[in-house]
């Protein structure tokens, strides 16, 4: 078929960028019946090679797959003021400059799609901001970091440690050589600020994302939980709260009828709730050169039909730094009379109750593990505190939060 | 804020109708700022009032929902001539006539969405023709008949029979007084005809799906089929064979890995899998008024912003007859020595090899239950044929397909 070329003006070639100019080159026919056109590389900007302002000159695209902040937030601001569309995967970019790059590419009447930004290939960004588009959401949880699922899914598989798994990660590709963002939750912070501005409307930068990473996760957590029926996850969290917006990463436990609880080794998922759509999960690889290459594409088709764009955020939601949630507690305390009914007596002083208990002798010492109801996490941590000073105590207590919806 | 309006004429006010004209109500509000426009409706037709030609007039866009082939064929035709776009979630009509509305839709430069058609509000009719629309896809795997997919959960939950939650899915509201063409599979087959034609670009009719029902199925096949890790659900496959295409309904059983596994009770879930995404997964409310009138809006609100169309099929793949499948066979059989044997002969004779089996005796009977590696259908059930003549066997074979793959 013949057809008008359309041209792509490539920044980045690493792994998804040279993933992406193989994809393109693949997928070339298929994409002219769809856009009546055929999208081809114009120039490709690598570290060491290419020239900014002679690829935008003859791009009608710029997909930018640089990552961090700059220069790919220059070149993608340079790009919209000359009138081009934009195709970015870039988490960090967008959660920290969206509202900037949003109003930019507002102000120019050009888009900038960001599919390949969260959760890989799963379309989670398009079906918040077309399909549920005036769903009311009232929640979004995600599974948004492959490393650390595919890390706390090999734990719960094998019974080893962090270290072990993470080693694991490593030899297999799923971790980086330095995988701080990843197993702090600051990568899923990231991802998670850019779904609760799509899914609330309001803006939301990652310095307003609390995170906590999985770390300090030990074996005996996840072998203890599973006596409750409970697996873990790092898991985001984005909802409305008495018309405000908490937006957060953790560890947390999920009951098995979870539709997140069964999302196994690097994939990603994400849940969205509300009345309009009771609740909807999308999962998938969340990453992986050529499935983050083909939401790319994706979004290169999209831009190459018909104009989208991120409207101005309709509101400013505040955000909510104290939540309600239900919490597992690990204590290591000397096995002597008394002891589960001080703890249970802490917890009702802070109003906390308790739903279910383990108790495990271990000679002189004893093992207390339990599942609390949700309570506001400053009381829970008030008591844990108090906790903390009884004399009977062996180590600190270990807490892990829990996801308590069980769904159908 | 003040916007100019944008006029809806409703076709249909049964659950789903009357719940849009709710919904489109309530959130009017919140499409301004994505749109610009103001939805309103400006008519709404059903069975014995209102006046199609007087509401077409005064409509910027028709949201078809009374389902079945006439007069929505014809209502729809002329609102696409009259220069309308068309919202729709009639899969009888789209399965029966749809490249004729696609054409006829692409003739006058308007807009046939149709998300409510498939899967209630689960977006995969978008995600299909947009996010995945180079991504060269292999194979689709879908639950996408709610009252099946409930029937098939009760009676593995609670050990009943086939009528027995029939009758409950009825009490719940999940199956209708007449629940033939759900029960059938033929409910499912239209909405597989839909999803083949977008996944794969080529025509597909209703009339070209094979489908079997759910209403053979016995406590006895779930009950054994745990055994060896399976659970049952009423499976809509299409995929490129050889470069042809099998559209298809069926009783499966997966593995409990498989991403459809878990779905349970009346949610659909749909499962898409190419080289380029590997393996994506989209789950939700398959029915219900709020939900499916939830993705009528979302489709309402895109083509109130850009244009999108379905494409001209760019292939007409051949569709293919027989396929491979592994199967579950279960046979009641008189309880002497050489019968197992004299069932893998005939297996074996038809080049079938069996994975795994399990032998119970029964007093004089005995119950032969196995699973068989991945054979063609046409000699499977021609071993079935030669295995029901033998005189030890106590009644008919029964057989369920199994799928496979496991993943991650």
């Amino acid at each position: 078929m013949t057809a008008e070329p359309f041209s792509v003006g490539l920044l980045g070639h690493g792994t998804v960028g040279s993933a992406f100019a193989e994809l393109l080159e693949a997928r070339a026919d298929a994409v002219v019946p769809i856009t009546g056109l055929r999208p081809e590389l114009a120039g490709v900007l690598t570290r060491s090679r290419g020239d900014f302002d002679e690829i935008l000159e003859r791009s009608q695209l710029i997909v930018e797959l640089l990552g961090g902040v700059e220069p790919a937030r220059e070149y993608v601001l340079r790009a919209i003021a000359a009138g081009r569309h934009v195709v970015t995967a870039n988490k960090q970019l967008l959660s920290q400059h969206g509202e900037e790059l949003w109003a930019s590419a507002r102000e120019h009447g050009v888009q900038l799609r960001f599919e390949a930004a969260v959760a890989g290939v799963v379309p989670v960004i398009r079906v918040l901001q077309e399909s549920f588009a005036a769903a009311a959401i009232d929640r979004v949880h995600g599974i948004v970091n492959g490393t650390t699922n595919f890390i706390l899914s090999e734990m719960a598989r094998t019974g080893a440690d962090y270290e072990q798994a993470l080693a694991e990660a490593k030899r297999l590709g799923y971790a980086e050589a330095d995988p701080g963002d990843d197993v702090s939750g600051r990568d899923a912070a990231a991802k998670m600020a850019i779904l609760a501005r799509l899914a609330f409307d309001s803006p939301v930068h990652l310095d307003q994302v609390p995170y906590e990473g999985i770390e300090r996760i030990t074996p005996d957590d996840l072998e203890y939980a599973r006596e409750f029926g409970l697996g873990l996850k790092l898991i985001g969290t984005a909802e409305r709260i008495d018309g405000g917006l908490s937006v957060r990463v953790h560890p947390a436990f999920l009951y098995a009828g979870h539709p997140l609880a069964s999302v196994a080794g690097p994939f990603n998922a994400v849940t969205v709730e509300s009345a309009a759509i009771t609740e909807v999960t999308m999962s998938g690889p969340g990453a992986g050169g050529p499935q983050t290459a083909s939401a790319v594409l994706g979004d290169v088709i999209s831009a190459m039909i018909p104009p989208a764009s991120t409207p101005e955020p309709s509101q400013r939601l505040e955000l909510v730094e104290d939540v309600a949630s239900a919490f597992y507690l690990h204590l290591e305390v000397a096995d002597r009379p008394g002891v589960l009914g001080q703890v249970a007596q802490l917890l009702g002083l802070q109003g906390i109750s308790v739903k279910s208990v383990v108790q495990k002798g271990l000679g002189e010492n004893a093992r207390l593990v339990m599942v609390v109801h949700p309570t506001l996490e400053s009381r829970f941590f008030a008591a844990c505190a108090l906790i903390e000073r009884l004399d009977f105590l062996r180590s600190a207590p270990r807490a892990i939060r829990v996801i308590e919806e069980e769904f159908v």
